[in-house]
């Protein structure tokens, strides 16, 4: 019987290929997504077909409004930056930022992996083509490995030692896409656009379809998902 | 103009207790509050009248609903344990534990705190009366305020040093009382119960009761809550 694991699952091209990789490992998948009021909540329904791709066991969506509190150009009504340089990108870290996103992330995730008896948890975070979020950073990661070994009875009594994997954190954008098109993932059901049009389709310029876009280029791939320019 | 301070608030007698601390510390405090889908939800009612009565600037009450994990007394269709002595109270760890509870209670205040800017988070745990949650304990503090000062933008960036305040995780229950009732907690409003009647009356008899009821008797005072025994 394969062991079980939870994946973040937002439904955007990373953390489709992290759940690929999970699964490549040999892993049964439990999937985790997120409703945190996001501006681009069209993600939640790719992740459901994403889900539905990969045969997960089960696919968890939580609502929590972070909306409450604010301070983010995903979650407050703050405008998304729009065709900025690599260089832009890379200075500073942006305003799409979302305060606490992973650790919020990570802890429900832990929570559920306690539930199920889970040692492993899998997070698309990448550390390379957008080096601007403090919580896709290897240390970050660590650390909350360690605060979660520390923080639940099944670590505590010694039934289980979480592993949390980046698989994706050292890899640019080009390889992950490469990897997930060897590991079969339909990256046309993905979404990964901070400002997409109604039917869910890519603006094409604001960061994460520049990144996006670049990463099929330098791949030498089209990107199968929807674009309204 | 006093410092901003998130305190988590759950309607109990510790957090309302580690509440006034940082209020007599001079903090002004922003309430966080989680209905997380807890049998004993009347808490939350208790939790809006101690905000009210400790003059909190706001109070933000989040919804995220964790039955969706089940395996707690306090949030699946499990019997809470009753009548147990402190002996049975402090072997293992209790079926009432929630899974990553106070991990994920800390990411949204962290979350909240950075919006506010806000170096100071305090939330009421205790590691002395009840020393059977794994995330009460002093490491699992250490260790989730090292991985909060990795995990944010302000952090990264120099602008906030989180501390993570547990102002009463080496204190008895009658010595939190004393130290509350000197700081003008009241603690009628106050509710600890897992498993109230319907007007919140305590059920006098599980594990929270008990040791409430043991803490006020040490402390030689009247527990002002009700009670439907």
């Amino acid at each position: 019987m394969s062991k079980p694991a939870v994946i973040l699952l937002s439904g955007g091209l990373d953390s489709a290929t992290s759940a690929a990789i999970a699964r490549s490992q040999g892993f049964e998948l439990h999937a985790l997504s997120l409703d945190y009021g996001q501006r681009h909540r069209g993600e939640l329904d790719a992740a459901r077909l994403v889900a539905e791709q990969l045969g997960v066991r089960r696919h968890v969506s939580l609502q929590i409004d972070l909306r409450a509190f604010g301070a983010s150009a995903l979650t407050a009504d703050i405008d998304v930056p729009k065709s900025r340089s690599l260089e832009q990108m890379h200075t500073g870290i942006p305003i799409t930022y979302v305060p606490a996103r992973n650790t919020v992330f990570l802890s429900l995730a832990l929570g559920y992996a306690e539930t199920l008896s889970a040692a492993d948890i899998f997070i698309g975070v990448n550390a390379v083509d957008y080096s601007g979020y403090p919580d896709c950073r290897p240390e970050f990661i660590a650390a909350f490995e360690r605060m979660a070994n520390l923080a639940t009875k099944a670590s505590v009594e010694g039934r289980l030692k979480f592993t949390i994997h980046a698989p994706l954190i050292a890899m640019t954008k080009a390889e992950i896409i490469r990897r997930g098109v060897q590991l079969g993932v339909d990256y046309g059901l993905t979404r990964s656009c901070y400002d997409p049009g109604p039917a869910g389709a890519g603006c094409g310029t604001c960061d994460a379809c520049a990144l996006r876009l670049a990463g099929f280029a330098e791949a030498g791939l089209a990107d199968p998902a929807p674009y309204h320019r």
